[in-house]
């Protein structure tokens, strides 16, 4: 891996576990072993990397996240579910300690700059578009009433809240709970889904 | 208020907010109107300010959060969305820079000291807890497969990844969906459990 991409995949690391402000642009040249002048060379100041890890991630989110968690699956529900197993996965390989790196920095930073504001909400939206494409496709299989872009967006405050009691707990059991709990509101809308109709008339 | 207490009630608003590694103990004391000497005098360490800042959270959740946000709210389920219009509010009143001072610290911290993960989980433990209590008081409304802990867990989440979207889209609207969308499967767990069974029976 070239230098440049080495010292963005360990800022994003870094960022995401242990905190932007804790991180020294000297931790990073270390971890990455870079040597500290090319850091400063690629990225005169720290935010710099943060703007060069958000445009990464929004660019390599197909890449690095859909195409191995959608991998064989066609289902548009079911890849709903293997994208949250993926982020099952990414606690389990680092036992628990995993942070999502949008969700970590999106919560510490504080009036981040308009630029990386921008670059955090946009990569929530592509999630977020990118999960509503599936329930798009999933056609009649959810019932009209759902709106779909919400339903998106509810998917990642579970994955995200999951993430974090997870890590807090260094115990899956809040995130699996978390999904299973999605898992049987999804069943009761395909349900709903297969009636056809919703509302007073499945009501009464 | 007496410094101690001010000094507490800056150093959750000021680690919530701009985060724990940002903020120095220069900071709260300003921020508190505290001489400094009183701060270092009270809590040695930035550690020992946050651990008090994590008791004080457990100790008064009740007064501070529940009691306001059930105040004059009798019914269980409705008492769950209290809460959550409470997180609204904290929103609304912050121009949605609002985060929640658990869930931003459980993300910051890497491999926090026991005691201060300890404290952590044991808030997350008690918000959990405390909606528990309204599920289990909800009896029979819920259906009887539904797992009351875990559907406490997932408010929790729901409650934590709708702030982490607001916060960082500056905007109300996701986690308005969030609420909107788990509004919507309570409804359908209380038209099941309206109809008294649940599973193959109800499905067919």
């Amino acid at each position: 891996m070239e230098t440049r991409a080495r010292l963005i995949e360990t800022g994003r690391r870094l960022f995401a576990s242990q905190g932007y402000n804790a991180t020294t642009v000297a931790d990073v040249a270390k971890e990455a072993r870079a040597h500290p002048g090319s850091l400063y060379h690629a990225f005169p100041t720290k935010q710099d990397l943060l703007i060069a890890v958000l445009e990464d991630y929004f660019a390599q989110f197909d890449a690095h996240v859909l195409e191995p968690a959608w991998a064989g699956i066609d289902d548009p529900i079911e890849r709903v579910f293997a994208l949250l197993a993926l982020y099952r996965k990414f606690l389990t390989d680092t036992e628990c300690l995993f942070g999502c790196p949008i969700g970590s920095l999106a919560l510490e930073l504080h009036e981040p700059d308009p630029a990386v504001r921008e670059l955090l909400a946009r990569n929530f939206a592509n999630w977020i578009a990118r999960v509503q494409e599936c329930l798009d496709a999933a056609g009649s299989r959810l019932p009209v009433h759902i709106d779909r872009q919400h339903l998106a967006s509810f998917v990642l405050t579970t994955m995200e809240g999951g993430v974090m009691l997870a890590r807090t707990q260094r115990d899956l059991a809040a995130f699996d709970a978390a999904v299973a709990i999605l898992r049987d509101y999804f069943s009761l809308l395909e349900t709903v889904g297969a009636r056809g109709n919703y509302g007073r008339a499945w009501l009464g």
